[in-house]
C-alpha cells in the first residue's frame, strides 16, 4: 500500500486504515488528543484519541439517525439537549426539524467545536442556527443541575473512554430521566453489537432500570467498527415503534425514512439475544 | 500496534487488518491465491487474492441472508444451484431448509472446497449432507447448459475480478433466467453501496432487464468492506416483500427472522436513489 495511511485500532484484533491526503490539523486539548484528517474514501475525518468520530462522506447516517428517529416519535419535541456531539452535526438535524423550538449543545471541550467550525463547515453549520445554544460545560453537571427541563436528551458522546467514561453509568441515566419532562425520549449512541456486546448489554440493563420503554435500534456506518452502530432509546411514554409513519413530517435526509424508522427496531436474532442476557 | 497483522485493501484508500495468530495454509491455486487464517476477532478467516471472503465468527449473517430469503419466498424450493460458494455456507443453509429436496454446488476451484473442509468445517459441513451434489466445473457452462432446471440459484461469488468477473454479466443474467423455471428466483451477493455503487448501479440495471421482478436487499456484515452489505434478487413470479411471514418454517438461525426477511427491503434514501439512477 503506497501512500500515507492513517490506522485506528478498533477493537483488540481490528484496525482499519484511511488513505490520508493530509492531516490538517492536531492539538492536544485540555480533555483530548484531536486531528482533523482529509482522507480518499471519507473526505474531512474527525479524531479524538485515534478514534474516527465522524467523517464528510458517512456522517449523515449517524446524524440523522441519533436525532430523527426520537424526534419523530415525540408529538411536540420542541426544547432539545445534545450531550457532547461538539462537530454539530447532531444540532443540525435537529433545528431542521419544524417543531423544535430551541436546541441546546452542551460539549466539553470547545477545542472540538472550535475545530469542527474551520474544518468541517458542511457538519457544523447548525450551531450558528438562531434555534442552536452551545455551552461550554460538563455535560455531568448540566443534567445533575435541569430538572423537567428537556422533551428528548441525545447523548452524542466518545467511547466510553476518557472524558465520556461517565456518560456510560447508571446514575447519568438516572439524572437525564429527571432532566426529561413527563413525557420525554432520551437516546444514546452505544457502539457496536458485534464489537462491543458487554457495553451494550451493561447500557440497555443499566437504562431498561430507569426508563418503563427501552428499546434499541440499529444503523449501518462504514467508518466505525463492524458497520453495525447501536443506539440505546429510553422513552417515559411515547413507543418509538408505536409511531404513526404518516405523523412524520416530510423532511430532507440521505439515509432516514419512515420505513427505516421502523425497520431499525427489526434486530437480527444475535441482537435479540444479547438484549435477553443484559436483562437476566 | 504489536503482534502480526494481516491486512486487505479493500477498496482505494480503505484497508481493515485483522491480527493473526497464525496462517494456517497458503497455497497458489489454478484460479487464486488461497490463504486461511487464524485471527484473533474473527476466528478462522478465508482469502482469496487478498479479499477476506468468509470468517467463522461472522459468517452466519452472509450465508443465512444470501439463502433464506429466497429460500422463504419460493412456496416450493426443491432444486436449488449454488454457484461458486466452495466455502459451503450457503449450502449448509440450504440443506437445513424442510422443502429442499437437493442442492447443488457449482464450483470451479477445487482447492476452495479441499481448504474449507479440513480448516472450516463449522461452514463446510452441509457438503456431506446426503442432499448435496458438489460439482468441479465453470458455473457459466454449467448454467449455459441447464435449461428451466432449477427453482432457485445463487451466485455466491467472489469480488469481479480473476474467476469471477464473468458472474457479475448481463449474458450470465440471461442464462440464469433460462436456466430457472417459470416461477424461478435468483440471489447475488453485490458488494457495498457505500463502497461498489457503480457495481450494484450495473447488476441492478442488468438483472432489471432480464427478470420481471428485480429487488435489493441489504445485511449487516462486519468483516466485508463498510458493514454493509448488498444482496440483488431477481425473481419471475414471487415478490419477497408479499411473503406471508406466517408460512416461513421456524429454523434456527442466529440473524434472519421473519421480520428481518421484510426489514432488510428497507433501504436509506441514499440506496434508493442509487437504484433509481441505474434505471435511468
Amino acid at each position: 500500500m503506497e501512500g500515507l495511511w492513517y490506522t485506528e485500532l478498533q477493537e483488540p484484533g481490528v484496525a482499519i486504515s484511511l488513505e490520508t491526503k493530509t492531516r490538517l490539523h492536531a492539538e492536544q486539548t485540555d480533555f483530548q488528543y484531536l486531528e482533523v484528517l482529509d482522507t480518499k474514501a471519507y473526505g474531512r475525518v474527525l479524531v479524538l484519541d485515534g478514534a474516527i468520530q465522524t467523517t464528510v462522506n458517512d456522517e449523515f447516517v449517524y446524524h440523522e439517525m441519533i436525532t430523527l428517529v426520537a424526534l419523530n416519535t415525540h408529538p411536540n419535541p420542541e426544547n432539545v439537549l445534545v450531550v457532547g456531539g461538539g462537530d454539530g452535526g447532531a444540532i443540525r438535524e435537529i433545528v431542521k426539524h419544524p417543531k423544535v423550538k430551541k436546541a441546546t449543545l452542551v460539549e466539553i471541550d470547545p477545542a472540538v467545536i472550535n475545530a469542527s467550525k474551520k474544518y468541517l463547515p458542511e457538519i457544523s453549520a447548525g450551531l450558528n442556527d438562531p434555534k442552536a445554544e452551545v455551552r461550554i460545560e460538563d455535560g455531568i453537571k448540566h443534567i445533575a443541575d435541569s430538572k423537567g427541563k428537556y422533551d428528548i436528551i441525545i447523548v452524542d458522546s466518545t467511547d466510553p473512554v476518557g472524558p465520556a467514561v461517565g456518560l456510560f453509568e447508571k446514575t447519568f441515566y438516572q439524572g437525564i430521566f429527571d432532566a426529561l419532562k413527563d413525557d420525554g425520549i432520551f437516546v444514546a449512541q452505544t457502539e457496536s453489537p458485534y464489537l462491543t456486546a458487554h457495553l451494550i448489554k451493561g447500557v440497555y440493563k443499566d437504562v431498561h432500570s430507569v426508563f418503563p420503554i427501552t428499546k434499541l435500534y440499529l444503523a449501518y456506518i462504514p467508518s466505525y467498527p463492524g458497520g453495525m452502530w447501536s443506539f440505546t432509546l429510553g422513552s417515559k411514554k411515547y413507543d418509538p415503534e408505536a409511531v404513526d409513519l404518516k405523523s412524520i413530517p416530510e423532511t430532507k435526509t440521505r439515509y432516514y425514512t419512515p420505513q427505516i424508522h421502523k425497520a431499525a427496531f427489526v434486530l437480527p436474532v444475535f441482537v435479540q439475544e444479547l438484549l435477553k442476557e443484559a436483562l437476566k
